[in-house]
């Protein structure tokens, strides 16, 4: 199994501590990994076939604070697909001028839905082949870009077809929110002011967040497994899809998606 | 205007020192740099925003050696769009499970071609609206992925019509063939064995390939301006289009292209 690590957040935020932790996790993941930063509508998309342990690509990102406001990471196990750079998460596609990642942790066993509109996968994973239908699927249900609670509306009707068919733990963003959807393992959290210094679980790291961020800073961590030790992680249910906007659990629109 | 480097070679070959060579004239270009390149079908596609010159991303870029067998750079200088990660070059699309990455040097004035098929522009540069044009005009050429000799045979009808609008020096590669049209700028040159030590132009760096490569490698470097003093850069005519398959200008399908 891979590992997921996705964060959505109010203010755009350096992500160098959770991907540090997340990187101690590569000895058994050591299949590749990549990691996308959305800035607004631009994307960073960082891949590499090798540990997110000992990869040149890997060390830029824990040690260049990217401020983003929507990440999606992933260290890979490879179950379907070899170690190939086209064969590592997170996926990349565009849609309506926007562009989409997504990054999956399971497996789906022997599906592989009929693609027949215009994502096709470029790689041999399970995963990519799952994200194009998605895709294709997204595009069906609506014309233009609809708002963020409609799309939850739709990913609520299409990912319970994927699930049925293994497990299915993924992150999906379009630069404006991230969602969430658990099949085993799936766990969150939302920092606000005053933040605390949470303690990496694996590792004996600690980052006083407070002296880094302002008393409006909100942001919200989902990770396969609890990144820190001394922070409210919450497990997410089996089947549960959960959305974040503005560094917190979307229950309302905010200000900022109007933009 | 912008600078433009692409490289296609029959061997995976690093770019690092072309790379340099081209970043010593990021003082001019100061708004933004790309580069992506190919592994076989896999893609990493590095853009900051920043200047080649300062960006932590080139310094990885500049001393990480990433074997690749196609790639596509640029660094730029705004003329339409704001500086943003998503008007920076190059463009990455999927279409027929390959990605096609694009750059653009020039300026295509009040050209608007109607976009109605499923590639929209995420940015606000004439360079990604032309590209998502040739993205869906290729498309609806051919019913799957051709040869690379008709892909430029229909490259070869739709370029005129977007040159005609103004200066359009581009670079466009799908992982398998490299494609380079002139309007206004652009130099090649093939290195084969033995390769000698070219002297960037720009900077006292040189590098003695001889040492790095074997008897069958070979490699095409199309640039803005010539990279070196001591090569024997051909320069492009206006209107021509040039495909570089296996580090040579492509007369015909070579042994590799199969697979």
């Amino acid at each position: 199994m891979c590992q997921l690590l996705g964060m959505n957040a109010n203010t755009p935020t350096d992500a160098m501590f959770s991907f540090t932790g997340l990187a101690t996790r590569a000895d058994e993941h050591k299949d590749g990994f990549g990691i996308a930063f959305f800035e607004d509508r631009g994307l960073r998309l960082f891949v590499d076939q090798h540990s997110a342990r000992h990869s040149p690509v890997a060390e830029l990102v824990k040690g260049y604070p990217i401020r983003s406001d929507n990440i999606v990471a992933h260290i890979r196990k490879a179950t379907q697909g070899r170690i190939a750079l086209e064969n590592t998460h997170p996926f990349m596609r565009e849609l309506w001028g926007r562009y989409w990642v997504f990054a999956h942790n399971g497996d789906l066993k022997d599906f592989r839905p009929r693609l027949h509109a215009t994502f096709r996968p470029v790689g041999e994973t399970d995963s990519e082949h799952a994200f194009c239908w998605l895709m294709q699927e997204i595009a069906k249900a609506h014309a233009g870009m609809p708002a963020i609670e409609e799309l939850s509306n739709t990913l609520s009707e299409l990912l319970p077809q994927l699930h049925r068919h293994g497990t299915f733990n993924m992150l999906l963003s379009n630069g404006q929110a991230l969602w969430a959807h658990c099949s085993t393992n799936l766990h969150y959290v939302v920092r606000e002011h005053p933040f605390g210094a949470p303690v990496l679980a694996d590792k004996d790291v600690m980052v006083d967040f407070a002296a880094h961020t302002g008393p409006g800073d909100r942001v919200a961590i989902v990770a396969t497994e609890p990144l820190t030790r001394n922070e409210p992680w919450q497990a997410m249910r089996a089947g549960q899809l959960m959305t974040f906007t503005c560094g917190e659990v979307a229950t309302r629109q905010c200000a900022e998606m109007a933009r």
